[in-house]
């Protein structure tokens, strides 16, 4: 049986999207995003899925600077609908809490909510924030989450759907090890991109005009900062297509004669938007 | 004499970039991002001064979706070197401390200092998180955030310069209400752009194409999502020169026919980048 790696605890949204890909695997908690990638890479777990971008928050940064190297392809992604919640331990109010925890997306996203009457904190996942208000024992602690994380560690659902738009999506990626999946017919193909431009102006508009002269479908484009580069962008861009279809390797070609770095993150089926 | 209005309390970065580009004026804390705005808007402040962009983290993307409607105008920026420190009680060793405490972005810039040895609290600013630690007399807690931070409320730095890269810089705006500056000679002008691109492929190259031709240097580009309209995406777009000169004037028109919206976020005197 096949072992899939998540960060986190069970009962994230990490968690579900794992089971939606590979439903017949065993699941396990690697801890850490890092810790997903070492795994992988180690061989302890034969894929792993994380977060990487959010409908209202934008890429997950975290995933993103570790998935950019290349060297763990992206195979896979799922999407899921993100109903965050307000859990507390059993019979607290709304009047008594004056801390909320969660992943700082998730504090975003709630917003309009929060509206600046709770003192903020920031863990690393929604599920931990959970199992922390759980097992602190203190009334004036509440969690965001999801109402999966709020039943797994017992706590109640005090407000349901707390998140500034109900339009609130994640998506998820898998990466294994080895080389990126081939081609197969009938599947719609996605290609995730790092591209690197050159110094001079203009230099985003030359990188990417290949895409647009082949008939390459650009999905999105993500500006990221480079590490020790001050004010020099890379960009994450994922395109239509499979990198051995026809277009989409003339594309990949120009784009990167004329870019400064060009790595296929991995390439995998598209996943159906809610 | 001017009133500034800055988020969070003394001894910030941003209190310090407020302090730069207005040194002559009466410096204040309004609270929250949201806060310092409304003063503006209000007319309890002639300006308020936010971070919007760090050469690690990338954008502030609080900062930038209160910006983004254009109601007020950007009017200068300042670019600060943030040294990041780690700060505790007067006396307490390494050893002692298990959670640290600071901005979220503050935490991810320090990721290789902090290396899941400690658990990590997202708080509203980096000068609160010091605040915080200076106030909570629990010596196994330390702060993240400037040296002037740590000074202001008496703090010890323990650990110095514990950015992943030294090279790390953030940069502030200036907004006011009234229209954007007015065309000045001898002055290096940036322009802040917000653009949402039409539904077609290849809409984003398409709507950029128009700095090119007419020989506009595009400085930076970074995507943000549309609230309440999952994957599809705006762009934060930052231009050199002022809309009053020819060519950035004929190429803002090209801009604004090929896509659905093109707001001018203001236009200020660019900076030196250190």
């Amino acid at each position: 049986m096949q072992r899939i790696a998540y960060p986190g605890v069970a009962g994230s949204y990490t968690a579900e999207a794992a089971a939606t890909l590979y439903p017949d695997a065993e699941l396990y908690s690697a801890g850490t995003f890092a810790e997903v990638f070492a795994d992988v890479r180690d061989g302890k777990a034969d894929a792993g899925v994380l977060p990487i971008e959010n409908s209202l928050a934008g890429l997950v940064v975290e995933t993103w600077d570790l998935v950019s190297d290349g060297s763990l392809p992206i195979c896979g992604e799922a999407v899921l609908h993100i109903p965050h919640c307000l859990g507390v331990l059993p019979g607290t109010t709304l009047d008594a809490v004056t801390d909320v925890y969660s992943h700082p997306v998730a504090l975003q996203q709630c917003r309009v909510f929060l509206n600046g009457r709770f003192e903020q904190h920031g863990v690393s996942t929604t599920s931990d924030a959970a199992r922390n208000v759980a097992e602190g024992g203190d009334r004036t602690r509440a969690a965001i989450g999801s109402p999966i994380a709020m039943r797994t560690y017992g706590l109640e659902v005090l407000v349901e759907d707390i998140s500034d738009h109900v339009e609130n999506f994640t998506r998820f990626i898998a990466v294994r090890k080895g080389a990126p999946l081939p081609y197969a017919d009938g599947v719609a193909w996605r290609t995730a991109l790092r591209v690197i431009t050159g110094h001079k102006p203009g230099a985003l508009h030359d990188a990417i005009e290949p895409f647009r002269y082949h008939g390459v479908n650009m999905v999105s484009l993500h500006s990221r900062p480079i590490p020790g580069e001050p004010w020099r962008y890379q960009f994450a861009v994922d395109v239509d297509g499979h990198p051995s279809e026809d277009a989409v390797a003339r594309a990949l070609g120009d784009v990167e004669r004329r870019s400064a770095l060009l790595v296929v993150l991995g390439t995998y089926p598209a996943a159906v938007r809610p």
